[in-house]
């Protein structure tokens, strides 16, 4: 029944927002084809312009293209459950964040925070270019290191997989079923007025 | 010269991008006027659609309007140097993460990120709404988790200052010589093909 299963959960907002943001999922079924170098920096872009502490920009992007020489690299650092379906991604990207101000050597405390909406930006950026941008946390982050040669001070956060979306056929049966938008809390269980509710 | 030192810099993209993203930054005029609770809430109804680890969701938002009771609470958090601009607000949060999943007690790794992910969509959508969206460090944390009741196993972020963009005029003669987009890294600064680069 892959119509059926692969049929996208309406979303539903409480409040108008601009269309990005709800349309925005993590599909996983991917062509495989390459992207155009220019097409994947444009994602990087977007990251580029994020807001940051003291403008620190601590988000680093490191990647590959599916035809580069470092596509195997970065495609054998993935856990066996996300090989299942981004070895069919255009590209990989090892994000990873900068946990010290590069002159005085001071903690960067917002580093993973700052990253984190750089990585938002490059998301919307690629959905908004009919992009499928999936982050990953299931990756050998210790390998990543290593074979990446991260220098000390800095964190691994998160991979991500772009691609062009394909129809959910292409996957094994038990991702099918999962190929679609994700549900979220309702905003009364995470907004809160005026500090914490007494009752949590 | 309020002219001259109040134009914005022209930001150049190097690729090309969806305007939100370059256009977006972090002014500090603003009129001190109410938000109607609705045009708030539909700040974090973009921030609710964010990806996260395991669709984990670790973002929590703690806020106040100018003119409800808990407002001198929220406003007596801020630093010195965030007071002479950010008490003419329309709303302040403070942006908390989970760090651990609620229902297993396992840490996520990645809540941080994923908070930051989810301010990420917050600042945009405030932009696309025509509204200043403004991050801040510098606030009290401790005394943030303190009078706002942040339970254990939970990390204060950052705040956030909402408000109507206002002219530099009204702002201390300093800060308003540096009511102006900041520029950033140049792309091959923070991305890199293959992994870090050698010469790091």
């Amino acid at each position: 029944m892959p119509e059926e299963t692969s049929a996208p959960l309406p979303r539903l907002a409480e409040y108008p927002i601009d269309h990005e943001f709800i349309e925005r999922w993590s599909p996983r079924a991917l062509t495989g084809q390459d992207i155009p170098q220019e097409d994947l920096m444009a994602l990087f872009e977007a990251a580029r312009w994020a807001p940051s502490n003291g403008n620190s920009q601590p988000w680093r992007f490191l990647y590959a293209r599916r035809t580069q020489p470092a596509w195997p690299l970065f495609r054998d650092l993935l856990d066996e459950g996300n090989h299942r379906w981004a070895d069919k991604a255009s590209a990989l990207i090892v994000v990873v964040s900068a946990q010290k101000n590069e002159k005085t050597g001071k903690p960067l405390e917002t580093a993973s925070y700052d990253t984190g909406a750089a990585w938002m930006s490059l998301a919307l950026q690629g959905h908004l270019k009919g992009l499928a941008v999936h982050g990953m946390a299931g990756f050998d982050h210790e390998k990543a290191r290593r074979d990446l040669r991260v220098p000390d001070g800095h964190r691994v956060e998160a991979m991500a997989a772009v691609g062009y979306p394909d129809s959910p056929d292409v996957l094994p049966e038990d991702l099918r079923k999962r190929e679609r938008p994700k549900e979220r809390h309702r905003l009364d269980q995470f907004v809160f007025q005026g500090g914490w509710p007494e009752h949590c």
